[in-house]
């Protein structure tokens, strides 16, 4: 049995108003039968970082041949490119702001649209609808790419913070808040390698002693680390919402110790 | 011509982040084709009463062989267990607590999901993503439930508050509000056969005296108590938000009286 | 490869709850295999006009048989009329009270969905689960309309409000604003034809100088006038919320001048 394609949708358009709308209807009069599976659009308006983050968790999960359109586009018809990535075998359509930072690494094949496809006159405001859906729905399709996209040398990176080892500890930050009011930090299992003894953390005016496993590891209300289901350093209050209860969010520094640091 | 399996969603992720998302690539990998129909992902964050409350009312609609996944699970890595439930023609996937309780009248199956399936190696905090996704997805590809699940004799059940009846009376509560604001009791057309004369409402401080047919049955802004879609009382504005308006919410009590009553 | 049907949904169901899932019960019980593309669920309750205006601008990129269910329905229930209208290639289902306004220019059938189909016994508060889902569903299986639907003259028309011209300019006013803060007017690019001299806009206590291109045509923060993707003239914030930052919303009066203009 065929099964049909995918398309994800990644944006910033809300729920309210046309605009998701449109860009369906034109995947699926592009690409008829395509399996349209939206991730979110309900990226904070004007942030590639925060909607790289988020194809980062969720692209992974999709089976091979995806094609992944993620639209989060300060600069619609200003000099930013429209690119192609194909990475880790998806293809990657939006515009050339660092949205697909995560999948650089793996990609093998850049492209930039050619000026003037599908045709010349696109509206200058809505490139989602009048380029990006196009071309994600011509790849899904089975389209050639070469006709569609003119190889490029690179496209832009985004800065994702790092965190930074220090003696017996490191020092990340939180990089956002789900809906739970879990706070994701970019400190991942990995990063704590090395570290001795039982491993404590300090966020604002905070310190939580001790990791725990699950959301559920302790007192309705106790506020807890853990590693979450990405591999990276969360802060939780058990059945609350951490955000609001130790009073930090995104960009706080997250300090981890091993039991012997000063 | 073979229709493709459906799976509904009905969980409390709300529509930020990459969790939702992550869910619709592990069921599209697992069960290639299948057809996801959301319910909602806008459960009150930890309220299984409130998601078992909807699943009994959107639910039924599905045809038979639909799965139904729900993830409202604050005691996930816990030790409340994953369970499948087979009852009315459906399978329902989730954590033991209670979201399934409308359904046990009716069912022919319980099984928990085998330990260390679908790998020994599942995050402690996403079981969505790991564990229940994985199931809803082997099922609606038609496998063999002896397989991911053993038989148990029973699952947890959630204390759904019952209507009282009084001398030519009836007396419940509000269980939850909709989007327009309508407030929807626990008390069903059925409970208030038998009672004789007009029927009249009292809520907070305000008394209804009588019942209308439809939403529109009353001037604009008066407020009104009817039989909703599903058979229970409600208390509405005409083309206004009757929480707002009587100034009441989920758990006030709601008194019935036939006319002749003192 | 024959492809399955598609009907949208557009509704002021809001995300929570279990209406919208009802309706894919529905719809994917009466037409097995359906593709269900959401519009929107979250027109501003009971806003025909605002539903009519999505409609516009959503519907015309589907494939044509497409089938358009639009459910915003004050008076459910009460004498207006469940109406079905065949239009540029579309059925659109739905009340008759002026949802279908922008489809009426256009339209080759009619029709009243006739008194007690599906069956007598519908809820007189959920028309859209029990009247309009089930005739969605029928036409998408391809049956025939004439069984479930009896023709009519006419149906109701919204007034949606036109700009006026004056000397070397134009008077219009914004209809509504989207997710980002734009403010979308009545003001059609043909409606500013035969305008001499640099176009000026005058809005609330701002003058905007001249016509950007795109969203990105200017410093950050700074206010700009544009004709947005479908043709109607818009006002916006580089990067910013027009609607907070002007202080102006749905219904206020918008001015163009030529620049000869007094």
């Amino acid at each position: 049995m065929n099964h049909p394609p995918i398309i994800t949708l990644t944006t910033d358009f809300g729920d309210t108003g046309s605009y998701v709308g449109a860009l369906r209807g034109v995947l699926l009069s592009r690409c008829p039968g395509v399996h349209l599976a939206d991730i979110t659009h309900h990226v904070t308006p004007f942030s590639p970082l925060e909607a790289s983050l988020i194809l980062s968790q969720a692209c992974p999960h999709f089976p091979a041949g995806t094609i992944h359109l993620a639209i989060v586009d300060p600069g619609v018809g200003g000099v930013r490119k429209p690119v192609l990535v194909r990475s880790r075998g998806f293809w990657f359509v939006g515009p050339d702001n660092g949205l697909f930072t995560p999948f650089l690494d793996g990609a093998d094949g850049l492209f930039r649209i050619r000026e003037g496809w599908p045709d010349s006159e696109t509206s200058a405001t809505f490139h989602g609808r009048d380029v990006f859906a196009p071309a994600a729905a011509y790849l899904a399709a089975g389209g050639d790419v070469e006709v569609i996209g003119e190889p490029i040398r690179q496209i832009l990176q985004l800065h994702i913070p790092r965190p930074r080892r220090e003696r017996n500890g490191v020092v990340g930050q939180i990089l956002y808040s789900d809906r739970f009011g879990n706070l994701i930090t970019n400190i991942h299992r990995r990063d704590l390698e090395g570290l001795s003894g039982e491993i404590g953390v300090r966020v604002g005016s905070y310190s939580i002693p001790r990791l725990a496993r699950t959301y559920d590891d302790g007192a309705v209300g106790e506020s807890m680390a853990l590693f979450g289901s990405s591999g990276y350093l969360e802060l939780a209050v058990v059945q609350g919402n951490a955000g609001g209860q130790l009073g930090v969010g995104k960009g706080e520094r997250v300090q981890i110790r091993g039991a012997g640091a000063p």
